[in-house]
């Protein structure tokens, strides 16, 4: 045991609570490393018993649909209610933080200097383990943080959308005029992702059209969400998001909305065991197995000891 | 640790490896039983110096085609020359030991009495490890025994035809005259499952359209099997089969058969470790995945931690 990490985790994780935002950044980062286990660890044992507080929000859709403008304008609309915010942008996508999504976060910029709002940005390329398992623990340390509101916008692309969904209470899923092939996608497999959908830049000439195939498209009552439009560029319709998003979060019930955190819970900690342990095929197409197959030739370990080398070794 | 057990293992070993017939089916009774993995393991250790000796060789084929036939006339023919022989018969299909199995093993009953034959019937209702793990340790303890080959015979039901090959040294896949079906589905995926390939009861009338179908189906020079034609039933072709064997195994040399072997085994060694942990799914729709999330719920753990503890708990 290394007292020394696990004391670095219980104290950033007291400076995180206090709401420190240089001590939130440093726990994200933390996050993101796979190199510091044990201090995240005792980080995230620190702040666990805060959290549970923040209304969790994702905002997802194709590229280019205004998701980071709407955001904003979000954030804006939440400032002014007194409501403090705390905003994962993660971009699957991208292998580095460079790209569209810093383009996208400019137009965030004007919170940056607010101290009521926290804007961290993850990409695939920034860390080892998987992006999925930093962002829900990023969400842990905003949560912590005391943050009202918490919103992951992600690049939707199919498996995103699923993902985002165990990591929120509510999805927006964001969508724009003349968007018939997300609309495809959508009556295709992911009916069930929106809680909240929202046509942006309504003041497109083709919206009434859109806006008619997307309640075509949600005929089953059981996966209908609420339907909202916007024009993010313009800061026209965030009350009614906002609203749509209380709306579906009343709806859920206090029962609701603990079975469903529940149950992403369980999906949390599932893709976390997962990628805790390296699969047989690595171990057994690399030295170990390498080894163990001489030892087996040569008769000086039988299969199921082997077998059982096999299996401890599985853990990292 | 139970010496008890462990000590029982080995003294079967040593009794195996003595060639004595009860211990053998002791031993192979053994490997089926999950219970006595302990005792299994020790068993194992004791015999696997005393393995790598036997001709390991497939059978396999869909029902009907009459490979138990085959079977029991290719050892007929290989006692004549004074080899000794070990079979298991797995039926994969069957819930119990009776039924169709059982009438086919019935052909084989003449060899029942002589001590240079061991028989073996397994079905998937007699274990409830793999049925494909429990086959592999009965190879085992069988080519320990000084069985100068061993026989597995199994049901071609697509996956088993897979499997039988990473068990074995060379396969033989049997089939009838106007079996298109199951020409179409070599052709579709299983063709580089064969090393020879058996066209029994060749007297039929549509063996000579069948066989043309065969020979245009393994064009690929990579994948093509040595050919034979067989009448079980009247003992023809079974030196010509045996001979096929032989020169495939020839074919392969030294080190092909090593790097044959060396492959198997860890195949083997996959799906034995595979079997030993439990999936995390199985674990976290269980009660111990009930309680983490209670105690999640509760603060009284924290996610990294329950993660911890569901990798530890995958062991059995």
């Amino acid at each position: 045991m290394n007292f020394g990490a696990a004391d670095r985790g219980a104290e950033l994780a007291g400076q995180v609570v206090d709401g420190n935002h240089v001590a939130i950044g440093r726990a994200i980062s933390l996050c993101e490393n796979d190199n510091e286990i044990e201090t995240t660890e005792s980080l995230i044992d620190g702040i666990w018993p805060y959290t549970g507080r923040a209304a969790l929000l994702g905002i997802t859709g194709p590229a280019g649909v205004g998701k980071s403008t709407l955001t904003s304008g979000l954030i804006g609309h939440l400032r002014e209610q007194g409501q403090t915010v705390g905003v994962v942008a993660v971009d699957p996508s991208s292998p580095d933080s460079g790209g569209s999504m810093l383009a996208d976060r400019i137009r965030m910029v004007d919170h940056f200097v607010d101290s009521g709002v926290f804007i961290r940005s993850m990409s695939a390329g920034r860390h080892l383990g998987g992006l999925a398992e930093a962002t829900f623990l990023a969400t842990l340390v905003l949560d912590a943080a005391g943050n009202d509101v918490i919103i992951v916008e992600t690049v939707g692309v199919g498996q995103s959308e699923v993902e985002v969904r165990s990591l929120v209470d509510t999805v927006t899923v964001v969508i724009q005029p003349g968007a018939g092939d997300e609309i495809q996608s959508m009556k295709a497999g992911l009916m069930e992702i929106p809680d909240v959908l929202c046509l942006n830049k309504h003041n497109h000439p083709e919206s009434d059209a859109t806006k008619r195939g997307l309640l075509e498209g949600f005929k089953d009552e059981r996966f209908k969400p609420l339907f909202v439009t916007t024009e993010a560029l313009e800061g026209q319709g965030l009350a009614e998001l906002w609203g749509a998003i209380e709306q579906h979060r009343a709806s859920l019930g206090e029962d609701g909305l603990r079975n469903r955190r529940r149950n992403n819970l369980s999906t949390q900690l599932l893709a976390l065991a997962r990628s805790r342990v390296i699969s047989f095929q690595e171990i057994i197409e690399g030295q170990v197995g390498e080894k163990l197959l001489n030892d087996l030739e040569a008769r000086t370990t039988s299969p199921l000891r082997a077998v059982d080398y096999l299996v401890q070794a599985r853990h990292r």
